[in-house]
């Protein structure tokens, strides 16, 4: 089954609710910029690539209702899109790449009549959609010689088809390795607070018939320790130009883990997540979250009234813990500013 | 508040239910070994020094339903009730060695009445009982001294009053601390996945007003890159020869994260914690609980049909990685096997 993350129908955005994943499965439809701000804010969708194809579709529906106004009321619904939209979520840097591309075009076709102008813009997020596939399939092909025939593969959150526009990064790496004919197994860390690994890792590799085991994620060390785990592959919401890249809340730990255990660490991700504006890690904004995420789950509170909760959504982790970066150039080993500089150049 | 885990009333053995912590408060009666190896095994009591009391209690209980009756049904009841409360959990060494002290007094009174050996074995039930709050009182005034003034000090699990007869183990040390004037807070990782960080250890600091910050396991590593955690202390289900403690599944990966960021690591543990009969962690059996505990909770469920599950309840922290035990006999850096021999010859 292939994993449509978002589709365009009917002129407008239709995203999986990844909320409501596994227990139901259903669409839900963003008509302007402001639903679709909203929807990447609560999560209905989620992951680095993801979300940039989400914000793009977000300016093309938002344009779309302004096809036809006048270019003054175009422009700031424009910009007011631009706006709602970088202000959705603060870590994952597909997003603000997403909408630097959108504003070009809107730049490029100032001249044009708003209808042109609109067309131009959903072609753009057409083709950043259609391109996102093809980068996850490249990522995938460079990535699976790196898995040995039997590998448990332990891997954190979801960087998988729901993360993307399909097939994903880690996971992307991982089926490509399956379809490889490699026999392998997965570790999913079931992801705190937001379950993303319980929920959306064990559920596409459910529907794959790849074989799963879901953990919780202060299982990961005692699997290390015992033996239990050979590879790790994580996704990455920003990679700084050094090589720190940042991740789910957790990576960070896996990777001290790994280098512990002399575990393969790899961080797979696409060139559209590497920031270079941001100089090391520690230029990365970290998403701070609700405190219900941490006290509980989907209205279930067990945590008692008057504790105080810190939720960060994502921790980096130093290029130094980082085996190999895997995007869709090939795979960097040891990641530093210089190689990472060089995956433009090419 | 003083919280009182366990006490004997009417003639049964009374446990805070703290499956329903800290949503409800409640005590439930154990009138049989059988009940109290099933409370037990549902936890509806946990932490090895709470365990090792409750297990003679339910001995006790069990010798008070028969006491008066002849001899020979004496004995058979109070062999079925070592066997039945020996098989409840197999990691924390306070049950053993509870088990075994009643198993002592039980011999010693073979050519009692049955009415006195009964008397004689709830005597040491009650023994071991109250020297518990005192060695956790001892526990906390040794350990006091290693914790700073202002310290934000991490804990895992719920090594609490709730883990004992009352004030606890790492949360006696915090108590002990707070009680000589210490302006300190903590931060309680949830505990995954019977959250006993979110819902005992949390509701405890709330109780006492001991400022609280809750957080999922996997925030413990960004936490101390960010320098905001300046002490770890845990308790101890079981602690080899060598000083390598079993703790709660997650304990291992703190100590190694708190290795790379140069945090002390503390083991707050009574003596009855010490299995000399296993010489290093490798002999510690790890005890696998049910997959329903992964898969969500409290009926909630999360994961996906057809996931598997690993649930590991413990994991074993090497000697070498532990700053200091804290016990009541005082504390010992960097715990080795002459060290620990040593606490017993005092």
């Amino acid at each position: 089954m292939q994993v449509e993350t978002l589709r365009w129908r009917d002129g407008r955005l239709e995203l999986i609710d990844q909320r409501r994943l596994p227990l139901e499965f259903e669409y839900v439809a963003c008509a302007d910029a402001v639903q679709t701000a909203n929807a990447i804010r609560a999560m209905v969708v989620r992951g680095a690539p993801a979300i940039g194809c989400t914000a793009a579709y977000g300016v093309a529906v938002e344009a779309q209702r302004h096809a036809g106004a006048a270019r003054a009321q175009f422009d700031s619904a424009l910009e007011h899109a631009f706006k709602v939209l970088a202000a959705s979520r603060p870590t994952a840097v597909n997003l603000f790449w997403a909408i630097a591309r959108m504003r070009e075009v809107h730049a490029q076709t100032r001249n044009e009549s708003t209808q042109t102008a609109a067309e131009s813009l959903l072609a753009l997020a057409r083709q950043i959609h259609g391109d996102d596939i093809g980068i996850c399939r490249a990522i995938g092909r460079h990535g699976a010689p790196l898995i040995a025939d039997g590998a448990r593969i332990m891997t954190h959150c979801n960087a998988g088809a729901l993360a993307t526009a399909g097939h994903g990064t880690a996971l992307g790496v991982i089926r490509s390795a399956r379809d490889a004919g490699k026999r392998i197994s997965v570790i999913a860390n079931e992801t705190r607070p937001y379950l993303q690994g319980a929920r959306l890792t064990a559920w596409e590799m459910v529907q794959e018939n790849i074989p799963v085991t879901l953990v919780t994620d202060n299982m990961a060390g005692h699997l290390m320790q015992q033996s239990r785990i050979d590879v790790i592959v994580v996704g990455a919401d920003r990679i700084a130009a050094n090589g720190d890249a940042a991740n789910k809340i957790g990576t960070y730990t896996l990777a001290v883990l790994a280098e512990r255990h002399r575990i393969p660490f790899y961080v797979a991700a696409p060139l559209s997540s590497i920031d270079s504006a941001s100089a090391d890690g520690s230029a990365i904004p970290i998403e701070e979250r609700d405190a219900a995420e941490v006290t509980g789950f989907r209205g279930v509170r067990w945590a008692p009234e008057g504790v105080s909760v810190a939720n960060p959504a994502f921790d980096i982790t130093p290029a130094a813990l980082i085996t190999g970066l895997i995007t869709e150039k090939g795979v960097i080993n040891r990641p530093d500013a210089s190689q990472i500089r060089g995956l433009f150049g090419r």
